[in-house]
């Protein structure tokens, strides 16, 4: 299939939900190696697994969580995906609990057939991560691909427009979500996850696709609310998200480029390029704005 | 009725979309007296107008529009709504067609029992707009009323994440956005307005209410899609949205200053307090930045 805007082919994309368990590397990483077999064999090229999916999320200590964490690219984990990338000839973003030296960062690792693309590590600490994780320090990076050019933010970065933003304006095509979404107060029993707005919002004002991977099940108490998601670049998800209880994989066709000329909504208007930086600036850029807001 | 949380009292707000007809200034002015006076027999205390609702919106020529302009606060229509305010005993946002000497601004003001208390400049023009209106010079503004802090946008500022934030920081409760919202592409019929995903993101990032007052009817073949909205500060939509056909007022009672407690989610997390601006800086930052996505 072609995209009769662009001719570029149109590709198969794959959000692949997990019920990861916490400790249990290999078989999480077992796990993994089926979902996203069967998911390249239902055509996908690209696949975003979820945050900390080798792993699990409710680390009891920072202590546990070292134990877990590997060094990126050269860690058991990143190998053994690669080696599944290279096999089944897909690109993968995953979750993973990274370690470099004694710091431990959230990161999303970028992989494809010819090995390790790219490493982002999660800006936006939720909660008790703050005590585990370091804050990411790679910035905002972007990756060229075969099929676009891709960024990733994990799980609570989400609810930073200005990420999305960041990404969008290096030319991102789309954002890959590893993400261990959570129950929020407000949220109502079968109703969309409010993260499924952020997406759309996101999406939709930087014409980018958004690609969030999201876990399931109940770990040391916590509960995981699925509903992954594939997001086109006018905000509208390409395919009805994925339910809330059980691993699942949602897949859509899509040229991950339309965005570049969907966001040229008339003669004026570019979301992008329609930004007034030096209107938000006195508010929104630093530090002095930042405690002063408190006031 | 008081909030347990603060014991301030809540109040009642409204979104009231309305049908302008193009030019008719007096029938406009009259359709929103009766409406705005049914608003706060039913309690309203705090009303949102649409954009442009005194003038109507698809101006044929920017002489047309020059004609139907009015210097703020001292116009006709605004002395009228100003009139209407101590009437009623009501804080009032509406959309209005400014002028100031020969120049013209797509421009929400906010008035008061006591008078006019401030006015915005849509920075962010929407198409043929920009044939009309000069952007916005007067920043992203903020005024304190009885009820809470106010911020105003306009209609297409929503499309900018950026605005939204910039009103938060500065300790906005609630963002009053007159609106005209037009169908866009990827709409499907019966579907809820993508707007409707940027106010509830934009509310849920910042832990702010989003008053949405939008407008329906054709003009000059532009259709528009009503579902006005009232968000909370949780990201939920305190009562169903309005219609899309309809002349229509939503009312929900609310204390507007609910986000001051709600936006810390836990020790360590607070949206606005967690922003890494020197993250962005680079990316989102200046002109720089904005020629260089293009590369």
């Amino acid at each position: 299939m072609t995209n009769q805007g662009t001719g570029r082919p149109s590709i198969t994309v794959a959000a692949v939900q997990t019920q990861p368990v916490i400790g249990d590397v290999r078989g999480n990483l077992a796990a993994i190696t089926e979902a996203v077999t069967r998911a390249a064999e239902r055509g996908a090229r690209l696949v975003v697994l979820p945050e900390l999916c080798t792993t699990g999320y409710v680390f009891a200590s920072r202590e546990e969580a070292r134990a877990l964490a590997e060094e990126v690219p050269t860690g058991p984990s990143t190998r053994s995906l690669t080696g599944l990338c290279s096999e089944l000839g897909v690109h993968l973003v995953a979750g993973i609990a990274e370690r470099e030296g004694d710091l431990l960062y959230n990161s999303a690792v970028l992989l494809g057939p010819d090995g390790h693309l790219g490493t982002y590590r999660k800006v936006h600490l939720w909660d008790n991560e703050n005590t585990i994780f370091e804050p990411g320090n790679l910035g905002l990076p972007v990756f060229d691909t075969p099929h676009g050019r891709l960024g990733m933010l994990v799980c609570y970065d989400a609810w930073f427009p200005e990420a999305f933003r960041a990404l969008a304006l290096q030319g991102a095509d789309a954002v890959c979500l590893p993400t261990n979404w959570v129950p929020i107060p407000g949220q109502q029993p079968g109703e969309p996850a409010m993260a499924l707005s952020l997406c759309q919002a996101a999406a939709h004002v930087n014409s980018i696709h958004v690609i969030a991977a999201d876990r399931v099940g109940t770990e040391r108490e916590q509960p995981f609310i699925g509903q992954s998601v594939i997001v086109g670049p006018t905000g509208w998800p390409l395919v009805p998200p994925a339910g809330s209880q059980e691993p699942e994989t949602v897949l859509a066709t899509t040229d991950l480029t339309d965005g570049r000329r969907l966001r040229r909504w008339n003669t004026h208007n570019d979301p992008l390029a329609n930004r007034r930086p030096e209107v938000y600036a006195p508010y929104t850029g630093g530090e002095e704005q930042r405690g002063g807001r408190r006031g």
